[in-house]
């Protein structure tokens, strides 16, 4: 459905990162016919892979699902910034692409994302500019940004005079919570904002729904979870609307789930009954990789809450490759990764696997990652970690986010860790 | 002296981070006709900026101090990853330049610097052979890179069997300290070390001196100085090698100074006298750009202390802007920038303008940045904080390594904020 060729056409050598500098120039689609295999050392390490079999099974168990709820999905693209990603999700039943800056939906609609969210408040002359362009010169494109005061819509106006637009930019109210992030944080503020939206030159900006972030409550990360209570106040700011606000809408857009906690979201807006139809788009961005970290520990909890309906299980699709290049001391030992290389504000990577050349798999034994400089990780070895200095490490991420980000190519295994494509991303 | 022609014919457009979409693409030659401007709100924000002054003045400031002291600097150029910057940096007389991976060399040799430190241990297939095909191929190559175990010289050894260099591999001894990160820990191991790359083929492996990392010495980050005592124990190895060690050598190298304690190790190798002319090589990276926090401080410390002889001052080149997108409760803002956009490891950015679209500069008032998600930074907002939604804000960093590997592109700017001309770095 994207445009992929070029991206397909695009030209690697050994100035990327864990692209072999022995290899001549090549085109990223001709990967998969080098017959790399990274156990056989055929590429640099550091390396950060996914793995085919991995998303696959993330991105049928997502469909399933949102066909049986009824839920849209405009999965966070911000979390890959991958065109190729865009490309499966789409495919895969997704509605739209949700982004995070003006540069992102420039990327997305560059490579042929039509629908795009930008979940965020849009701010700022060239930010409004370049948005406003791709309006006035596509008439396919539809878009939708987060608004959350009069300052900003004053903004959008200011920045959008004069501007001939084939369609309008649709505004999604964001309700937030007192303590949290962005968003509207009571009722009377949110039905203003509808109002004022209202007053605006309905070919440039029109009122479409309402979004929320549950990801960053308040109390979330003290193991309370007000999702719920927080959803059932978005629904009430929608059910509080006047009618005139759904005067000109085909469909009430209410947006959320853009956390683990997307099934709590799905529950409470599925309540919501209005005059015209309720499109729900959850915009999860880490569901397609999985870590085996934060991510997969809120699925754990998830599957032991009673009041949950998600019980299912992501797979870890990520993973990242190193050396041990130094043992310097009993029980210590440095990896050739670091801060450039892997996630680590939420968590550090976990060793799960240890390779030795011409042996083969070892047990990982008891090993831990304490630390990381720019390109080192320190590790505390303990009982059955028999490494030695050249053995491969693989460590599962901790937060999808900051590990795609780190890396322009990430090249694509199988299960026997044969290098079959390869992913770019767009940061 | 560097190639730098394919960087400056290389095309950007809107899905490049910062640069706004409404522009046709365009050579990154070209950015300076573009009569751009950061505060006339020309691009799009969050944007990190070199700025032009504290660039040049940092590049004097050290070459002037490195020739006073009769000391080479072989850059890290792992902080930019920029080869832009590392031309800069040998046309003001850096000996060699600095590296932390394979790819990283290869990325610097394709631009054309023809010595470089892999200030890392080297292991791995792909790794040693990727290496040994810049040795082959290219007789102006001059590699060095750090050993600290047997079994890393094993490693070596089995990878470059049967291939033909054109020079060998220049082993720097990593000297550690007990606690810290990678490096050999006492004398005998060191000495052993050598022994044993006298006995490899001289033509593939070679011994070149000794090398140590004092920016990771335990302690140092509980208000201890150790780095003297390190120091010390690096030349006592040096004094302790046998006169076989240097039957070979033109020069002994003594490398360190990683670190913002660059002038407590020049001081201590400095003491050292052997048969062959001794060059001490620095590899401080972040003097380039400096920053506003971590290392600041650091030479803040320096300059107070009666020991140090550091007592001048880099100038910060770094800035990250971005907008005020919202302001949702009294005293909390949010700043469109986040953990892809800035660095968060060792502090967090320091708003430092302010300034109004139509106003002009204000005032910054008191205002702290006490968390980041992925892509939104807040805000603490307290006395003459006067802040609006569309305000730009620019912020001093902290750790300039953890800046450039957030942006592909870094526009340059003079003290206007003129857009004179922009970096490309290579992660």
């Amino acid at each position: 459905m994207l445009n992929l060729s070029q991206i397909n056409s695009t030209i690697l050598d050994g100035r990327t990162k864990g692209v072999p500098g022995t290899t001549s120039p090549f085109r990223l689609a001709d990967i998969g016919e080098k017959g790399w295999n990274v156990l056989a050392e055929d590429l640099p390490l550091p390396l950060m892979v996914l793995k085919r079999s991995a998303l696959d099974y993330n991105a049928n168990l997502f469909a399933d699902y949102l066909a049986q709820r009824g839920l849209s999905l405009a999965p966070h693209g911000k979390t890959t910034m991958c065109p190729q990603i865009f490309d499966e999700q789409l495919r895969n039943g997704a509605w739209a692409i949700s982004a995070a800056t003006a540069n992102q939906v420039h990327t997305m609609h560059h490579f042929g994302v039509r629908r795009i969210i930008l979940a965020n408040q849009l701010v700022g002359k060239a930010n409004v500019s370049m948005i406003a362009q791709l309006l006035a010169e596509d008439p396919d494109f539809e878009f939708y940004c987060f608004l959350d005061s009069r300052a900003q819509l004053q903004q959008l106006q200011r920045h959008l005079a004069g501007k001939k637009l084939q369609r309008p930019m649709r505004l999604l109210i964001e309700i937030g919570a007192a303590g949290g992030r962005t968003g509207v944080r009571d009722l009377d503020t949110a039905l203003a904002l509808e109002a004022a939206i209202r007053q605006c030159d309905a070919d440039q900006l029109a009122f479409a729904g309402l979004s929320a972030f549950e990801g960053a409550l308040p109390g979330l990360d003290q193991g309370s979870n007000p999702v719920s209570d927080f959803a059932d106040f978005v629904v009430k700011v929608a059910q509080a609307l006047p009618p005139e606000a759904f005067a000109k809408l085909d469909e009430f857009i209410m947006s959320g789930g853009g956390s683990a906690y997307f099934d709590m979201i799905a529950d409470r807006f599925a309540m919501l009954d209005l005059a015209v139809p309720t499109r729900i788009v959850l915009r999860s961005g880490c569901y397609v990789t999985n870590d085996h970290g934060a991510y997969h520990n809120l699925q754990e909890a998830a599957r032991r809450d009673p009041n949950r309906h998600w019980n299912a299980s992501f797979q870890p699709a990520l993973e990242a490759w190193s050396y041990v290049q130094s043992m310097p001391e009993p029980g210590l030992a440095f990896l050739t990764m670091g801060k450039r290389d892997i996630p680590f504000d939420a968590g550090l990577p976990l060793p799960i696997k240890c390779y030795r050349p011409g042996v083969g798999f070892l047990d990982i034994g008891k090993a831990e990652i304490f630390s990381t400089n720019d390109q080192h990780a320190y590790v505390r070895l303990g009982e059955g970690a028999d490494w030695q200095v050249g053995d491969l490490i693989g460590s599962g991420i901790s937060h999808p986010c900051t590990a795609f980000d780190k890396w322009r190519y990430i090249p694509v295994v199988d299960d026997d860790y044969d290098v079959i494509d390869a992913m770019l991303t767009f940061f």
